[in-house]
This record gives C-alpha cells, sequence and structure tokens, in this order.
C-alpha cells in the first residue's frame, strides 16, 4: 500500500518550495518504511531546486541528510525492526554487481547510483522524492543505523557533510599525528575538522579572511592560515600529507600545492567545474603531489563513520529550522550565514494541511 | 688529485656544444670513480644546454644516463670496487637527513638534491657535470650496480627514462592484471610500456596518430588507441588504474579522465608548466580519480629497476651515436625523430684533443 506523504517541493527552478503531497511507493519485501524526525539541508538540494546543474526533473522533493524512526520493515529486512533510529543519505538503490558495488563503493556504481531524491526508481522507474517529507521507504542495503546516545539533530548532516569529509580522510590514511588541512569553514569544511581531529591528526584550517580563529580552534583545528597571507603559507610549505577542499567554486589550487608534503594530496569534495586560473604541474611533478575528487562515500564507510561519530561523540554544529522557513534558509546558506548547517525539524510538517 | 676531463659542453644558451676540458674533483673516501662508457641523451639534457627553464649556468656538461666502469674506489666505499659496471642517473648527492630521505626518496629531498650536472657539489661548491665526458667522480650511495648481463648501451637510459616510468608503475601499485595506459610513445612512452608489461600489466598506448601500432605491440601494448577518436576514448572508459602521462608539452587531460576507473590516477612524468585548457573536476569527483605528478625516483627504487630490467632482459630502444653528433641529435629530438633514444658512445671522445 502506497503512504500519502506530506513533503515541501520545488515545482520549477523558479519558484520556491512549498507545501506538496505525493504516495511513497508501496514497500517491498527488503524495504524499510522511516517516519522521518530531522532533516539536513545541503547546498545539493538548493542546487537541484533551481536546476543549477541542468539536470533536475519537477516536482522534486530534496533532502539527503535524513534520520527518522523505523515504522515497518518488509518480510526480508534482517537487520532493522520497528522503533530503531536510522539515518539515510546520498544514495538509496545501486547496480549491486559492478566491481564499484562489490567493494562496498556504491557511490561509483558503474550503472550510477539511484539518488535519493530527482532519480528513477531501478524497480519501476517511478522518481525518488528525499527527506523534506514525513517519511520515506528504503531498501535495507541503503538504510544506516544511528548509533545510540548521538543527538539525532546534530546527526543528520552527517549522512551527507559527514560521509564526504570522512571518505577522503579514511581514503588517504589520515591517523593519529597526521598533518591534516581543511580549505573552507561551512558545513562540509567544520566537519571536516572534528572528524579529522578525533581522528588523531593536527589540523590546520586555510581561511581566506581572518576571525575565523575562535571558532576553528573550539573544533578542534590546532592552527588557522590565512590563505592569502604569503608568508604564513610560506610558513606552512611542505606540511601537509592531505588537504581536504570543501569550497563550492572556482578557486586558485596553486598556492596550496606547496604547502603539500612529498607524496600528499588535494582532495576537492566540493567543486564541480573548471579548474581556473590552471594548475601548474611543477611543484605535483616535484613532489609526487596530487589532486584528486572525492564524492561521498560507500554504505559501509558511512555506518563506520557514524559509529564513529557515536564513539567520540560527534555531531554537526547546526540551526534548528521549520519547514516552512526553508526559502529563508537557503537564502542565508548562499551567503555563508550558517553556524554550519541547517537541520529541518519535520515535526513541523504537521502544520500543514 | 683533480682529473682532467674530456667533455662536451655548451658554453651559453644559444651555442652549439663542443669540445670541453675541465678538471673533476679530487675523489673523497667515499667517492666512485667511473670510466664513463655510454650516456643516454635526455630532453632535460637538451632544456637545460638551451637554458629552457631558465636556470642553466655555464658552461655546462649535459647527460644524466650514465653508464661506465669503476676505475678507483675511496677508502670508505663498501660496495664497489674497480673493474665493476657502474650507473648514474640524475642525482649524485642529497642532504641525507629528511624525511624524504630517510625514506629513500632522494628525489624529494627538502634541501633539494644534488643534479649531476649544473648544480653546486654541497662540500666545496663546485659546480656539477654531466655525463657527456670522459669520467665522473660520484658519491657511493649515489652510484647504481648495473645487472650482468644487460647490454650496457641499451641500459644507459634506464637511469633516468627508466626510473622515471617505473616509478609510477610501482607508486601507484601496478601488478599483474592490472590494466595500464601511457600516453606518448618516445623515450619515456616506451619504457613504461616494456616495464609495465614486464609487471604483468595489459597495457594500453593512447596516441594522437594512427600508425603506431607495430611498433607499440612489439614493445608490449595489448591495444593502441587513437585519442583523437571518441568511439575509441569511449569504448575504453572507467578502465585504467594508471594512466602514466609522458607528453612534455600542455595538453588537453579532460579526455583521458573518464577512462581511469574509479580511484584511478594519472601520472604527469613529462610536463611541467600550466594545465591547459583547465581541467574539469566533475568526473574526478565523481570516481575520486586523481591527478598528480611524478618526478624520477629514489636510488633504492633506482636499483630495484634495473635489477628487474636484468631480470627481465629490459633495455631501451636507442640508436648509438658519436659524442660529435650532439647537436645534429638535439635536431631530431626535436622532431621526436628517434627511436627511441640516442646513446653517446663515448669512445668517440678519444678522437678528440
Ligand atoms: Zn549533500
Ligand atoms: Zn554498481
Ligand atoms: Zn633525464
Ligand atoms: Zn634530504
Amino acid at each position: 500500500m502506497t503512504t500519502n506523504t506530506r513533503a515541501y517541493a520545488a515545482t520549477s527552478a523558479t519558484t520556491p518550495l512549498g507545501p506538496f503531497r505525493f504516495n511513497r511507493r508501496t514497500p517491498r519485501n527488503d524495504d524499510v518504511s522511516i517516519e522521518i524526525l530531522y532533516c539536513g539541508v545541503c547546498h545539493s538540494d538548493l542546487h537541484t531546486a533551481r536546476n543549477d546543474w541542468g539536470w533536475s526533473s519537477y516536482p522534486v522533493v530534496p533532502g539527503h541528510e535524513i534520520v527518522g524512526r523505523v515504522t515497518a520493515v518488509g518480510a526480508d529486512v534482517k537487520n532493522f525492526k520497528v522503533g530503531d533510529h536510522v539515518g539515510v543519505g546520498c544514495m538509496v538503490d545501486s547496480c549491486g554487481h559492478c566491481p564499484s558495488c562489490n567493494q562496498g563503493e556504491e557511490q561509483h556504481c558503474a550503472e550510477m547510483f539511484t539518488m535519493t531524491y530527482g532519480a528513477p526508481d531501478r524497480i519501476d522507474g517511478s522518481m525518488t522524492q528525499g527527506g523534506y517529507s514525513d517519511n520515506v521507504v528504503v531498501k535495507e542495503h541503503f538504510v544506516l543505523r544511528m548509533p545510540d546516545g548521538l543527538d539525532l539533530k546534530g546527526a543528520a548532516p552527517l549522512l551527507c557533510a559527514g560521509i564526504t569529509t570522512w571518505s577522503p580522510l579514511k581514503n588517504w590514511g589520515v591517523k593519529a599525528g597526521s598533518k591534516v588541512a581543511v580549505v573552507g569553514l561551512g558545513g562540509l569544511g567544520h566537519m571536516a575538522i572534528k572528524l579529522a581531529k578525533a581522528m588523531g591528526a593536527e589540523v590546520t584550517l586555510f581561511t581566506r579572511s581572518p576571525g575565523k580563529e575562535a571558532d576553528a580552534h573550539r573544533l578542534g583545528a590546532a592552527h588557522v592560515v590565512v590563505s592569502t597571507d604569503e608568508a604564513q603559507m610560506a610558513a606552512v610549505a611542505s606540511t601537509f600529507e592531505l588537504i581536504v577542499d570543501t569550497v563550492p567554486y572556482a578557486h586558485d589550487l596553486n598556492p596550496y600545492v606547496p604547502t603539500l608534503a612529498a607524496g600528499g594530496t588535494i582532495a576537492l569534495v566540493g567543486f564541480l567545474g573548471d579548474l581556473e586560473p590552471p594548475l601548474n604541474t611543477m611543484p605535483m611533478v616535484m613532489g609526487r603531489k596530487a589532486l584528486a575528487g572525492s564524492l561521498i562515500g560507500g554504505i559501509k564507510a558511512t555506518q563506520e563513520m557514524l559509529d564513529f561519530c557515536g564513539e567520540h561523540g560527534i555531531t554537526s554544529d547546526i540551526e534548528m529550522i521549520r519547514m516552512q522557513d526553508i526559502n529563508d534558509a537557503y537564502e542565508r546558506m548562499l551567503k555563508s550565514d550558517v553556524k554550519y548547517r541547517f537541520v529541518i525539524d519535520m515535526a513541523s510538517l504537521k502544520e500543514e494541511a
């Protein structure tokens, strides 16, 4: 039986989000039905609502930082029961048999993973709709277990911002004593600092403007370097094993390359587009330095990240909003006027007709 | 006692190389004195002779693919004796105590390794002079042992072209069954194919123009892909763990990124400069793909490469020249008119006054 669902949707690239009703699909034997309690607000939500990437279809219900409570499970579901606290991130399905899926790296699925919103369901072709809604139905493999004792509101952004920054830290081997830098202090950047610090790394924040020292230190950064200050940049030459660059727009990477230690990597997690000004390869060749991209992370890694956050008491710094405030929240996000992530309280949806 | 040395040198950026006499330094207790038999001709020699990088000092004797015979050893030399066949590559000294030196990655020495030619000696400050000469005096740590049975003429280019391509293959974990691509079929590219093939990889050559199939297959490539042919490029989408890019000038890397498998790397070994047209990060982020640089390799790795080549009978395809032919050889190199490396027979120097 389908579930009539309260939500907020964008109905075109140029209209604000507003109330929307639709039916979730009839749960399958391997599906988990989830009452959504909280949903984080990611930049991707805004880009999709406004069709910034050109692939949006309407109406679309954004939201892929979902935390909720299990209300029903299909006959084949093994690992969840009614009442469990669970999470859903950016993926709700994948092919399940390609080399990447076999390695638990569903985000690299050769047939493209199914996005939590705005993608055709692999079985019935209906468009997926995200977490700005009161419930969701998700295949068990893509449902995460929320660790006990973690604040569920602050944990919602872990499902995208958390795994997006966790994945490069793990992939490039950050461990106790590693020297890690983070570029940008927003939703992604503040998570990168918290996670790297909890892994035992010595964390440096690169920022373009002074004034973020107090917050950076509170979040776990040992050092703050103003990237426009040549003397400060020279002082950290050949230092970092990994730089996690969270900046979402085109920016000059050349000043950062010399701050990598030999063999170090800049991992881009925020920017999709042409690298301008052009990257100069000289310092990369001289020191076996690399520039790489990184996209969220696999389901297994996401669960590991959540369990790690449970152990270390790590959540996102959030500002709670009502569903009705989403359009204002988008405007504030565009001005980076949030510390550091908006999370929607889905109880507010009950006020809608 | 210094050694009066016959050589060929560039005396300015605009004059051809010609006969030159100078004194090698008095050998120290940890030095090996070497009679040079053969010296490969590297693009770096030409760039240095003509001051293309702006850091040349004159007169300069190029040459860093040196093979010769030990004629004397200092009192502290442990691993070589008179008569041994030895090699010298791009480095003749380094600080010896920085993290990179401690890891055997002298090419990343924090205080910059001492280049085989055109660099100040770390002890007496005299300028090093390279292998276009009849002898050289080199600190034991930087002297390589030539494996028995390997043709010494064809082995000379292993000291630069060999280690330059070996290093990324080893660093990015190429092994039996790996899918590796090589961009460019010159001195570096033909060595990359031979080495990757001998490691058991399935090797693909990317080339901009048809007609290189027969040579590529002979060298060990399983496949040849014309990089300007969109259908051929689409057929190798998401294929390669590693692409070794040997092209020495600015070129568009964007067509190659989608041919990397998830987690794959393009290693640049030939190009120093600005990446134009700009790299688009989208496919890098989507598939955790990386662009990296790589510079020669450490002394330990160089010896491992030489030993591997000894076991597998791998040498460079060469064209022998006399020292007196070097200026013509440079002109032919600029037209890629060599299969695939010039090697100078130093016996020809004896004809000089
Ligand atoms: Zn997101
Ligand atoms: Zn798949
Ligand atoms: Zn060279
Ligand atoms: Zn050193």
